[in-house]
């Protein structure tokens, strides 16, 4: 089974191929630049790169939100496209689920966090368990993301607050790391580490990881009926509101 | 402090961009090209696409062996055209201690296998460590890679021999382990499991977490005076001494 994977919710543009345990390839940038000048592109450059056949490809997975709400529609637009022209069904992938992924295999907490502005995060927590209880001990594990806190809009104390009630060590990871670093090493009760560059934002190939179960499990959608996450309302939304409040 | 790193010790051609704590770009794949058609054209893509002014780059990190004869001197060629034409120090990273790097924060073991035919696999075996002990108990912690068994050419015998007698679980990754999976789930006698897809590979961008140590460690090397480690005699000398011998 190959799919594609892609994520623009956040600062990264991310895109990569997958087929089974095989990586064909990822491409991911973190760059200035906007999310529909280089998502397309970098998939293109990928797709010709690994000589990819698009006929073959059975699924596409994408950051389905929360993060940017522009970046979210690029992704959801992008992903979409695919699903029609492909007919392929689309994975939607809980974006602070897939950010967990990059830390598989540790027994820590894992606390993605994601600058939501407004004095909110977009953050979740998570930890790998065991998929099943051995028979014999030198059976084949595997570890599965569990889900301690699912994906909210929340304020840094918020957040720090369920960790410190937790009182397991955690690694963070996320956009949001530089900008609450000072406020965690305030906040936190507990031992804490950052993740290091290699791990510390979006990869589409780990929201693959993600879309590969959700497939056995069904958890496909129509292309059309795809819509992105947002968790919050935009400001559009907002200010509309606030207005009907006034008025 | 910025980086370019690449790797090309095994099936995977991989190139990335670091800059301190921000992974700029990366490019990733796992193809029947070979690293000629690929390596330079993957940089040279990423480059334009992140808009990198070379002059900026302080070092060039590579993948310095043990890995594909073939592989590392098209690796060890491109780091040093790129060492002498910017002016700038070459990191040679262990190519199996880099693999490590890409389970960091794990609890496990980690145990990176290549196929090195002949009946043998690059391997070693590391662990991630606090890098000091706390003095409070919500201090920042960091993790370093440390290494149990330093990488070598051994047979998959042996490797699981060392694996049982430290007793631990392991997380196994590389391209060995495809290769040996039947031989591993009958020599093993620990828990053990095999690292995702998007973990089981080289990876550029794990390999400049540890180029950074080096870096501050003044362990960088001018690239007149690289040349990579293949652990090993290549074919050529290894029949060239036996007919010595014979002889």
């Amino acid at each position: 089974m190959k799919i594609i994977a892609i994520d623009s919710s956040g600062l990264v543009a991310s895109v990569a191929i997958v087929e089974d345990d095989k990586l064909v390839g990822e491409y991911n940038i973190q760059y200035k630049k906007t999310h529909s000048q280089t998502l397309l592109p970098m998939l293109n450059e990928l797709k010709n790169m690994v000589e990819l056949d698009l006929a073959t490809i059975d699924a596409v997975a994408l950051a389905a939100g929360p993060g940017s709400f522009t970046g979210l529609r690029i992704g959801s637009a992008t992903a979409k496209g695919l699903g029609f022209a492909l007919n392929v069904p689309l994975v939607e992938i809980p974006t602070l689920d897939g950010l967990a992924c990059n830390l598989y295999g540790t027994d820590k907490l894992v606390c993605p966090i994601m600058d939501a502005r407004r004095n909110q995060v977009y953050t979740g927590i998570y930890e790998f368990v065991k998929e099943k209880e051995s028979v014999s001990v030198n059976e084949m594990k595997e570890y599965a993301l569990s889900c301690l806190l699912a994906q909210c809009a929340v304020s840094i104390e918020e957040i720090t607050a369920k960790c410190n009630e937790l009182g397991r060590e955690v690694i963070f990871l996320g956009d949001g790391v530089p900008v609450f670093e000072e406020k965690l090493s305030q906040l936190l009760k507990i031992p804490y580490s950052f993740a290091p560059a290699h791990m510390n934002r979006q990869r589409a190939a780990a929201f693959a990881m993600l879309a590969f179960r959700y497939l056995k499990e069904g958890k496909a959608v129509d292309a059309k009926k795809h819509a992105p996450e947002y968790l919050r309302l935009s400001q559009a939304e907002r200010e509309r509101k606030g207005e009907n409040a006034v008025n």
